[in-house]
């Protein structure tokens, strides 16, 4: 049990009490029973927010911060991303998966959807530096032998390794690095083992041209006439998106997750936030790989967000609220977690303390205005999830192994290049 | 004299040498002469990089930090800024300034223009915190009375308060602030005097609309009938630019600094980053103020421009180099400080000393896309301004009693309105 005394918390002082993994209390007054046996921190100058939910990441990519910039999507994948990837191994992926966790806590996030390789490495770093994952199965047939697919579709119907903080979804990478066979299947696993189905979807120009001239529609109406758009369907990108794309899209119930630093990074394109929402497609957001954003911090991603789909929204700008939450708690429904993503007594105790005295912070006109323009990743003090410390004054044990490890690790994968 | 031993610079590690306000020497090797009577620093796992110049900012408004949000320019303006701009004073001006000044050294900024009121206040703040700006004596005739307006001219030609860390400039607000006459007579003295004429200029499609419809042309071509567009010259913004705007503005030599954060988030527009250099127009790069960013940290806002100047530039992006360029050396030279923002034998001594084990420069594959993309100003250990440390291990002091102040001021403000 903790107690979190005299928190700043919707513009007041309050104290919030976690038992086990949930909010238990929120309230000025608190009982002797509230404290007996509680770790009780004095929340004096912090306050609390909502943890991020990164809903679209290639963790372990986190080894290629800054290892290929500058170069157009297929470019940058056919000539520097496949090449050096082709080397990977599970001490790799650890180093990486490794690193992008301490980056994700460092910088606020608790839970990320990650689409990569060698998932079981990735969720032992997962289970044991205490935060979420929705750890992806990928699916690229054009990359992968027969019976290595099979053992794919094996592991999900096992549902291997799942537990209270770790679970599992399908996730074929594209349209275009999978067979019309393969992409059925996976829709079929995602239906009759009740998982999320994500996938990398419209993300550019080139991928619906491609797309128009291969089936003669686009990437949406190609994943519908699959039966892959669904509300099980969590698509990544959507940044070329048609009218007709909008319409079938928000019918499905399908949800959305908009990358926008790797979008424009990529030169993919400009993701059109405020269209999705008023087409009524729900809307998070991802950091996508460090390799093309190059960093994984949820508050600098919130603060592009906003300013990218306000520019040319007039009075239907998205309020800050809205910002916020595609943040957290849309994030966290569209990957099952509905009770979750915000601050609130039955919840899962996922949240951030914010040092209020951060430069950022001051003054205090508007506390949430503050967190995604002013401040940065910073002013958080201490990260908690499912009821536990993972960052407290911002410290982290082995932080500093992790970062020689991951600096260690690429410099050896490119002397194998 | 400080050597800063062993630091990281240009993909290797060296010795740099600070003999009063300069750089005096960059070398792997070190006499004991180099060394003798030295503050010699061990910047062992640290990188050596410029600080940056902010070449637009109203400091003091740092106090309105979230105070208006998500309002179009001018309702803003009118609504919300101005009326409490009306409760100003030398006490408001500093408690904001020394936010500022405090929010800039933490986010390795060295130098700012300042287009604001209470100069002297802020001309004092700068001296005692140790950095450089150009502090503006800001003209709006619409706002002023005539005896004010004369002792603004007073106080250029009398070079009241200039020294060798801060210098004056006339900054006319706008062309929709000012008479002819008070620009003419702002370029007049600019001329006389040899100072910088900075103003905000075609920031919105109504100052431009507004411009044609009185004065048959647009900002840029009034500006230059009045003479004003010249060497001198230094216009924020710059969104709305025609094709003609960008040949008159090339051919006269001024320069252009852009605040993208600002523009996006009041909906001014996104600057043609790419278009404006194409054109020949030295371009520089601003926060603007806290009020409208809301923050002063140029290194986010090098991040912002190199996305938003190169999503939809094709193969002519802007490199990793000319990115950092436009936020240190083009803003130093803007305003005249030609031996400055860059790590050179004979430059002003102002630099960043950066941590490489912060997490977003891990991996090492590239330390300048780490800079830009991938770390935040959390990384910066050190700040060093004119050869002297204005930042040690990230302790400023007074940093405390700063935040108290500007809280406290704010407060009293509001409660006067």
């Amino acid at each position: 049990m903790i107690v979190l005394k005299s928190v700043y918390f919707q513009s007041k002082k309050t104290n919030v009490v976690i038992k086990g993994n949930r909010f238990a209390l929120i309230s000025e007054e608190l009982s002797q029973a509230d404290v007996d046996g509680a770790e009780v921190v004095d929340c004096d100058g912090l306050a609390i927010f909502p943890a991020f939910y990164n809903a679209h990441c290639h963790a372990a990519m986190t080894l290629f911060r800054g290892y290929a910039d500058d170069k157009p999507l297929f470019e940058w994948l056919n000539n520097y991303i496949w090449p050096i990837e082709a080397k990977l191994n599970d001490y790799y992926v650890e180093a990486g998966s490794r690193l992008a966790v301490l980056e994700m806590i460092k910088s606020g996030t608790v839970f990320f959807s990650d689409m990569y390789y060698f998932r079981e490495t990735t969720m032992k770093v997962v289970e044991e530096m205490g935060i979420r994952a929705t750890i992806g199965v990928t699916i690229a047939d054009a990359l992968t032998p027969d019976w290595q697919l099979n053992d794919h579709f094996k592991f999900l119907e096992n549902h291997t390794g799942v537990s209270d903080r770790v679970q599992l979804a399908v996730m074929p990478h594209a349209i275009y690095t999978n067979t019309a066979k393969t992409l059925q299947k996976c829709v079929s696993i995602a239906t009759s083992e009740q998982y999320k189905l994500h996938i990398h979807l419209s993300e550019t120009a080139k991928e619906v041209a491609d797309c128009i001239q291969e089936h003669s529609c686009t990437p949406v109406e190609y994943l519908d006439s699959l039966g892959a758009l669904n509300e099980q369907c969590i698509a990544a990108h959507c940044v070329h998106f048609t009218e007709n794309d909008f319409r079938l899209f928000a019918n499905s119930g399908a949800s959305a997750v908009v990358n926008p630093c790797s979008n424009l990074k990529l030169q993919s394109g400009i993701p059109n936030v405020v269209g999705l929402r008023e087409a009524g497609i729900p809307v998070a957001l991802g950091t996508d790989g460090a390799s093309s954003n190059n960093n994984l911090d949820m508050r600098e991603e919130m603060k592009v967000l906003a300013l990218i789909a306000n520019v040319n929204a007039g009075d239907n700008r998205l309020s800050q609220q809205e910002i916020q939450q595609i943040a957290t708690e849309a994030g966290a429904k569209a990957y099952g977690l509905s009770e979750a993503g915000r601050i609130e007594v039955g919840c899962l105790a996922d949240c951030l303390l914010v040092d209020m005295n951060h430069v950022g912070f001051c003054p205090n006109n508007n506390v949430v205005s503050n967190w995604i323009y002013g401040a940065n990743s910073e002013a958080i003090r201490s990260v908690i999830c499912n009821g536990k410390f993972v960052m407290k004054n911002r410290h982290i044990d082995g932080e500093e192994d992790i970062v020689k490890e991951a600096n260690k690790a690429i410099a050896k994968m490119k002397s194998e290049l």
